[in-house]
């Protein structure tokens, strides 16, 4: 039995205290805040939440046998969750980003070995152990930002081998890294060059043979499609999409980022839990999110990193779309493992609010991925997942941006950062 | 006597190697890159540069006396010189960040107390000591963001007594905190309400009473101002410009930020050491600039919290313009002290390649508030400012982005992060 851990005299204490499903409209900027909060942790589970005095009053009289940690003046929030990265993957790609910069042509890139078939031909090649310690690596930046939960695709191998290399990377570190791995299938990342023209082949492979021993191995808990024009139409995701749910896998979608191509639709239709990107969803597939309760997973860093404008998360939230955020850590479009710059976007760019940043890098980043029962919040009977941030309160967070501002993180009730 | 301190085995060693005057051109992507790097250091001082393997030719028979540093698989560059910041100011202002997102009015906004006026009002009201203590925390922010330098400006107080006490605190920090600072009067940087339709009577103010108070004192090298419509026009910032050259304070200018107003054009003509932001200048006055050989102080950052495109970076280096980056940390619309984003920024919105952000943060923008000769490049007889990040090589420092890589900094020899 661990000592009881009671962090108090939080400047104030974002609770994001669940409601009932993801947040929408209005409830993504209800905080839960508690000035002078206090948090009571036994086990690695939150016992008690409520302001410092309240908990003096339930628990005072055991302080000598509690760790006692005090965040005054300082912010303290769950820990970040991240729906919608692809952090496991061969190799590294600084140079193309400099070489794209100093003007260099296409194909000077992919000779130099760039693009994502450069990374999935890195990732075929590198041993399970190469990839489980460059992961591992970026498992620990995630850390050190803040984040205590992320979700991680396959997608790097498009060969059956890499693919549950990835996965199987993700198992093992989940049971050794202090940061929650919930693991996506996404064979359908991109088309492999050898089956350029031969598409329909390479759906086939994924529905007949992939999912079903992803499926079977209990490897991963979504499937997810890049839904684009030039990668897979909706035709194809849909039937991807629907085969995976079949097998047990719920459904996510990378969705008209590049185009308009009815993903949204999609989404809505095959029932996905979150639909990623939106930078050019249509005015009817938000509202056929917003009824079909679809989860909005908005990637504004990776918008920066592309110079493309950001997704109109102002007006997905205005519409009843419910709004999750994420780094979309890849090395191709996003090399970030940075949470707290995401929220810094989410107001800069998509002119969501402070509050609305922070719930949905919390809570509705928990329901994105199936979490939300002991992640996203603050509360009784959840995992203690928590962060103190160095500044006063969560409006700072965001305004004094750019800057990673954690202090202290804790994983189910243990310092780790 | 201090014991030597040995930095060695970077894995690149940026030396930024000084040339003849700021870097143009193809000259600003020359980094002098040693791989397996090694430094000495005595008294604070740089004593020899050099691959590992020279320097133990060199100092080998001294390593037991001194102090070594393995570096080991990093890279290490000259401490990061922020060369346009307004760090000295009262209050804090992330409620209005907060209000306009929420949609607040522009009156609502002021009555809460927004706005460059209401920084003035509280930069007044605060006591010495509380525009030291917060200004402080913020240099400790810059410190661990690698940077050891900073420019900084007056300019919230707009009337005699406050510009002098924004310029005592930089005085008394420098003397007192490791980052080193070099002193700004920006008596123009807006009109004072009390001052509206009186503008003339104010730039007398400035130029008969306040230029020559601060010269007297010796508290600022250069002279600033806010040339821009509505603001100061430009006839106007050349007068103030003018008057402090006469008490030998160098011209600095804020020019062509939100309209073209040949404020670029101006730095040139009055022999500017640089002219700042830019978002807007003309192609005839970058040609100036380049002509002249102003320095163009660029400051991405504030594009990315403004929403505004960002300054033609790329096109000012490949017309010849010397270019600098820089935070412009300040309450109103740059509130952050990272330079490692605004390198980021520097490649991301302005197609600077990743060496010529690190040039422009490094030796240019010593050149640009005129600590060249001792800081902002890593060779003998400069002061030993360096930083070691956690990645590989410059090009990762970019590429991994969002993210502060500082692993140590060192002050004049001393480690400090
Ligand atoms: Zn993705
Ligand atoms: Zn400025």
């Amino acid at each position: 039995m661990r000592r009881p851990l009671w962090i108090k005299h939080a400047a104030q204490l974002v609770t994001v205290a669940d409601g009932n499903g993801p947040r929408t409209g209005a409830g993504m900027s209800e905080l839960g805040l508690i000035e002078d909060g206090s948090v009571w942790i036994e086990n690695g589970e939150i016992k008690a939440v409520g302001t410092t005095a309240e908990l003096n009053t339930q628990f005072g009289e055991w302080e000598e046998d509690a760790d006692v940690f005090e965040a005054y003046g300082k912010l303290v929030t769950p820990g970040l969750v991240d729906p919608h990265t692809h952090f496991v993957y061969g190799g590294s790609r600084e140079r193309e980003f400099e070489m794209r910069l100093e003007g260099a042509s296409y194909m000077d890139i992919m000779n130099a070995g760039g693009g994502i078939h450069a990374t999935a031909r890195m990732t075929r090649d590198a041993t399970e152990k190469d990839l489980y310690l460059q992961a591992e690596r970026r498992l620990d930046s995630f850390l050190r930002h803040g984040v205590t939960t992320v979700e991680g695709k396959s997608g790097y191998g498009m060969d059956l081998e890499t693919e549950l290399k990835q996965l199987d990377v993700m198992k093992q570190l989940n049971e050794r890294h202090p940061v929650d791995i919930v693991p996506t299938f996404m064979g359908a990342h991109a088309v492999p060059p050898e089956y350029k023209g031969r598409e329909e082949e390479f759906v086939s492979l994924i529905i007949d043979e992939m999912i079903p021993a992803v499926a079977s191995e209990k490897l991963a808990v979504f499937n997810d499609v890049f839904c684009e024009v030039g990668v897979y139409t909706p035709e194809q995701s849909r039937r991807i999409l629907e085969a995976g749910k079949r097998h047990g896998l719920t459904p996510k979608i990378h969705a008209d980022e590049i185009e308009p191509y009815g993903g949204a639709e999609l989404a809505a239709e095959v029932g996905a839990i979150s639909a990623e990107h939106l930078l050019k969803a249509s005015d009817g597939g938000i509202r056929k999110m917003e009824e079909a309760g679809v989860i909005a997973c908005l990637l504004p860093a990776t918008a920066l990193y592309l110079r493309e404008k950001a997704a109109r998360g102002r007006e997905m939230i205005d519409a009843g779309v419910p709004v999750a955020i994420s780094t979309d850590c890849n090395p191709g479009s996003s090399p970030t493992t940075s949470m707290p710059l995401v929220m810094n976007l989410a107001c800069i760019s998509m002119r969501m609010t402070p509050a609305e940043a922070l719930v949905a890098a919390t809570i509705n980043a928990a329901y994105a991925i199936g979490v939300q029962d002991k992640a996203g919040s603050i509360e009784q009977g959840k995992q203690a997942d928590l962060v103190m941030w160095n500044v006063k309160s969560y409006q700072e967070l965001q305004y004094l941006f750019g800057i990673n501002h954690v202090s202290a993180v804790w994983k189910k009730g243990e310092r780790v950062v």
